[in-house]
């Protein structure tokens, strides 16, 4: 069950670094990519970077809407991750061409992707010279949530379901999975 | 062995979302701390994103010389990588506290952390607005290295030990190892 996340806490959904699907509509028109340049920025108000690349369909959503959403994805959605890192939105539904389906956000116009294991609901902070020189795109969090059976407590629990975990991409099709949890 | 890695394929160091170590020097003094907020910003030139805060030693030194290291610790190191996560280094010599021996870089003057898995010798990249505003630095990689025997071909091979995988932090002394690699 999806339950929301305090917003202070939602930094730790990202901490780990899981590769993201970033969400965006504009004037009826939507689409979804896959990003591995995500992070946290700001612990409260929450804030997080991504990387959205000028070519991308997503940018102009993003750009047009002041919205989008970072979807984190899990192992069993690996193969919908790379189909929809690979193709452009341009002049295609991504989520009718990769089988992910669009769900409404709570606070954003942006939809959330079905099937994922957290949601972070961003309106962009407008920054133009970091949006044009770098790609690079500031969201204040204004929503969170996560599926309760795998974050709870501020923490992540993997251990139950290897396809409920999340994904670190490296290149060329190539996942890690997020492994063992540990503590010192 | 630590072999020298091309800058174009240096962003897949990062790519998985470890946490990293950041390392920097200025006018003898010198520093280390730990940051799970690092990620590439773009292929070649190879750029980063580092999140180092303005009450930081470590801000201090980056400021003054324009230089850093990202280091990639390995699970070995996981409970130094929280005591430098966790003290400061404002009249403490944090490689003496720990236990982490400083080696010369290549092409800065930051050290680099011995038994690290992989260094991104960095440049600052003024961006005065962000730093001020974010406490986020970009970085302009100019020596990148990785031991030969985790990292080839521009892919790591994390398979045979445990104790050197890469590590993704979380919060309160909890990490996940990276976990299993696969592709689709």
């Amino acid at each position: 069950m999806l339950a929301d996340v305090e917003l202070a806490k939602s930094y730790r959904l990202l901490n780990h670094g899981p590769t993201v699907l970033v969400s965006s509509a504009a004037a009826g028109r939507r689409n979804v990519m896959a990003a591995a340049w995500a992070m946290p920025l700001d612990f409260d108000p929450p804030k997080v970077l991504v990387v959205i690349d000028k070519s991308t369909y997503t940018r102009e959503l993003v750009e047009a809407s002041g919205e989008f959403v970072l979807n984190i994805p899990c192992r069993a959605q690996a193969e919908q991750v790379v189909r929809v890192g690979s193709e452009s939105g341009h002049g295609r539904d991504k989520f009718a061409s990769s089988g992910l389906e669009p769900l409404p956000a709570r606070k954003v116009g942006a939809p959330r992707v079905a099937g994922c294991i957290a949601y972070l609901e961003c309106k962009v902070v407008l920054e133009p010279h970091n949006q044009r020189q770098y790609d690079l795109f500031i969201g204040e969090v204004v929503a969170a949530q996560a599926d309760d059976a795998l974050f709870s407590d501020g923490h992540w629990h993997f251990d139950d379901d290897p396809a409920k975990r999340s994904l670190h991409y490296i290149a060329g099709g190539a996942f890690f999975a997020t492994g063992e949890a540990f503590s010192v």
